[in-house]
């Protein structure tokens, strides 16, 4: 992806819930981006799907769809040194033609 | 789905985190499933997505792969008759050939 697209990836975390929501709304219509990527890890991704659904269904509703969802899980040490795992999600979204 | 497939339906919920990466692992091997679909609702949809890494990544490592994931929002009244949302999450997880 192109440096120029980074704005169209909302990354959720502990912000207010409308903050996000705004955030996606915002890149499909002043932005007119033609796809937002909605990622998270951990807990945050309960929150993704949630972004993603009122995004979707109440704000762009018919003007939106779920192009594609991928999940991943990444490793990493912890500050104890420790080995531990996460899960990811990244929700595409892209503009209905 | 036909009635008989339905043990193939693994619901995420608040029992033990194993028992359910133990659900899917064994609809698998021991009962031979082509397929199996992980759903959640709400907060339980990041724990459906870490069984699913789980069972994928640990236990069935490439003998099992994410077919689709869709993502869908319910609507219900709640006690107090107050119309709810929540988000839903299936994923779909099927042997590989």
């Amino acid at each position: 992806m192109a440096e120029k697209d980074k704005d169209n990836i909302i990354f959720i975390g502990n912000k207010p819930f409308m903050n996000y929501v705004t955030g996606v709304v915002m890149q499909f219509t002043t932005k007119n981006a033609k796809e937002v990527i909605v990622k998270a890890r951990g807990k945050f991704i309960s929150r993704a799907v949630d972004v993603a659904e009122i995004s979707n269904k109440r704000f762009l509703e018919g003007q939106v769809e779920v192009k594609d969802i991928a999940i991943d899980s990444e490793e990493f040490k912890n500050k104890e040194g420790k080995q531990v795992r996460v899960s990811t999600i990244e929700i595409t979204l892209t503009k209905k033609k």
